[in-house]
């Protein structure tokens, strides 16, 4: 497969995505492909897969990991979860009303098993061949939305986060889910507005000092508004990404997802990867006075991944 | 078509269903029918529908009404939500967090057209062969969910409640929800423990005074613990209630049922009425210093149904 690396003009030297304006939303076009690669015979995915990510600005894939890998997975996040409340580091973040552990953030450099699922060929090698370039972990983290009492997270485009508080300029990222549960309709699934990737929202409102230590629970700043989002639903539809423990959602960066709550008795969980192009490593953030935090918003430790071919394995 | 008002030895005599206890939950066996009429041809429904009510608890039917009628019920309810918020009276309740009409109680008094649709023998009509017996409404309110910000709503027996809080002696008793949107499995659908019915979850806890103020807005008495939830829907299967805007839903008082929140843009409405049996009239709480107000839980209006055939027209 042939990497290229190739830069657009201008790259970073101008806010090619403006946002968090003062007095209103707007919604401009997307500067940037989506598929960066020409299809070819040696790409990791099928000419079809290539053509619905291109057009959708997701695929799911499944059955890419054989039972032994799928229980090492699932076992090796359980231990995560299970770490002591006394001894969780700070990138652990709890349920808004309990003490149950909601999402691990920096995954990769917590677990070994899933630092080497993130460098498996089955996802970074997927991310270069999407994004036509040799990628990085920008964040990594591992969710779980309990049963019972699993919250919403309201429509958003990641990359309007990202560009605004981590001073990511393109879009040249790409989000990779691997399912550690079931995930069905109702158990609270990532739902994708197909399409909406091939427009920027540019949303309304001046980011806040720390915004992050509100927004991972409940995001208010950079989200579009509710009769945006009715109309990219209307016009566009709405998809769900679900699929059995194992199943692995690729989003594009600016695809506008979001998820329901969920009182069912099935927790959902995944393994969350960004892939960013190294070409597109942050720069200053474009509306925000400082960058997130280093567990938020890898800048210091920007290392192409080397894709890793075989089996995943414990130990 | 046969109508018996039979009623079992020492019917009310004692409490059939003791819940609301200090110490602990209990899970009892059902002493009540669920389908009380035998089926035969001149029976309003299938025998096939009669089956799946008798051993699910819950029974979906669609295509009775014709757009017309849909439409006229459609119109009805969004003229009732749009009351000013001046001229609203007490049982009409809004969403937690904002002004928006979230339940209208008592739609039958409020409403000609939707008394007029409780009377019809798609609705009380069937109620009747459902339960052997002539049928009044216990309560009956109009629901609406909004996209955006629909709220979940927990598992619950609605039995529970009415026999702890309104003093309904024994499970004589069918909901009938009739959908005035599309409801798919994403934007917050009825969701049903099929044969939970068929036994009673004597609740933990006593009942506070006046605690339908909360309960209406998020319940935390009268709901079962979430183990007891997770094994029935281990045991028994979850399902939905699911289909387009006209489609009933009739559901027995034991069936355990919920639903989730709602982030898409598509509101839930439904027009809802408890039917009860004439021979099931409420007498003290089981479980609580005082009844329930009369727009929760009819007791001095206690006026059976004739049911009427033929269209449901406005005016």
């Amino acid at each position: 497969m042939h990497i290229s690396t190739q830069r657009l003009d201008n790259y970073d030297a101008v806010d090619a995505y403006p946002t968090r304006l003062p007095d209103r939303e707007a919604i401009k076009e997307r500067r940037d492909p989506v598929l960066w690669s020409e299809w070819s015979e040696d790409a990791p995915i099928s000419r079809e897969e290539a053509e619905h990510y291109d057009k959708n600005g997701y695929l799911v894939r499944r059955d890419l990991f054989d039972a032994d890998e799928i229980d090492c997975l699932v076992s090796t996040a359980q231990r995560l979860r299970d770490t002591d409340p006394a001894e969780r580091p700070a990138d652990f973040v709890t349920e808004p009303s309990s003490d149950e552990v909601r999402t691990v953030f920096r995954l990769d450099e917590h677990s070994p098993v899933f630092a080497r699922l993130a460098a498996d060929t089955r996802l970074a090698g997927v991310a270069e061949f999407l994004l036509n370039d040799r990628v990085y972990v920008h964040q990594s983290r591992l969710n779980y939305k309990p049963g019972f009492k699993g919250k919403e997270f309201y429509w958003h485009s990641d990359f309007e986060t990202w560009h605004a508080e981590d001073g990511m300029p393109r879009m040249r990222a790409v989000s990779a889910s691997v399912l550690l549960t079931d995930n069905s309709k109702l158990n609270g699934p990532l739902m994708l507005i197909p399409g909406s990737q091939n427009e920027f929202i540019a949303c309304l409102g001046e980011t806040p000092e720390d915004n992050h230590k509100s927004s991972l629970k409940a995001q208010e700043i950079g989200v579009p508004q509710p009769e945006t989002i009715r109309r990219f639903a209307e016009d566009l539809g709405l998809d769900t990404a679900t699929g059995p423990t194992g199943t692995v959602v690729f989003f594009d960066c600016n695809t506008l997802h979001g998820s329901n709550g969920n009182i069912t008795p099935d927790p959902r969980s995944n393994a969350f990867f960004v892939f960013n192009a190294i070409s597109n490593r942050p720069v200053d953030p474009f509306a925000a006075p400082k960058p997130r935090p280093a567990w938020l918003s890898n800048r210091d430790k920007i290392r192409p991944i080397e894709p890793i071919e075989g089996r995943i394995k414990a130990g």
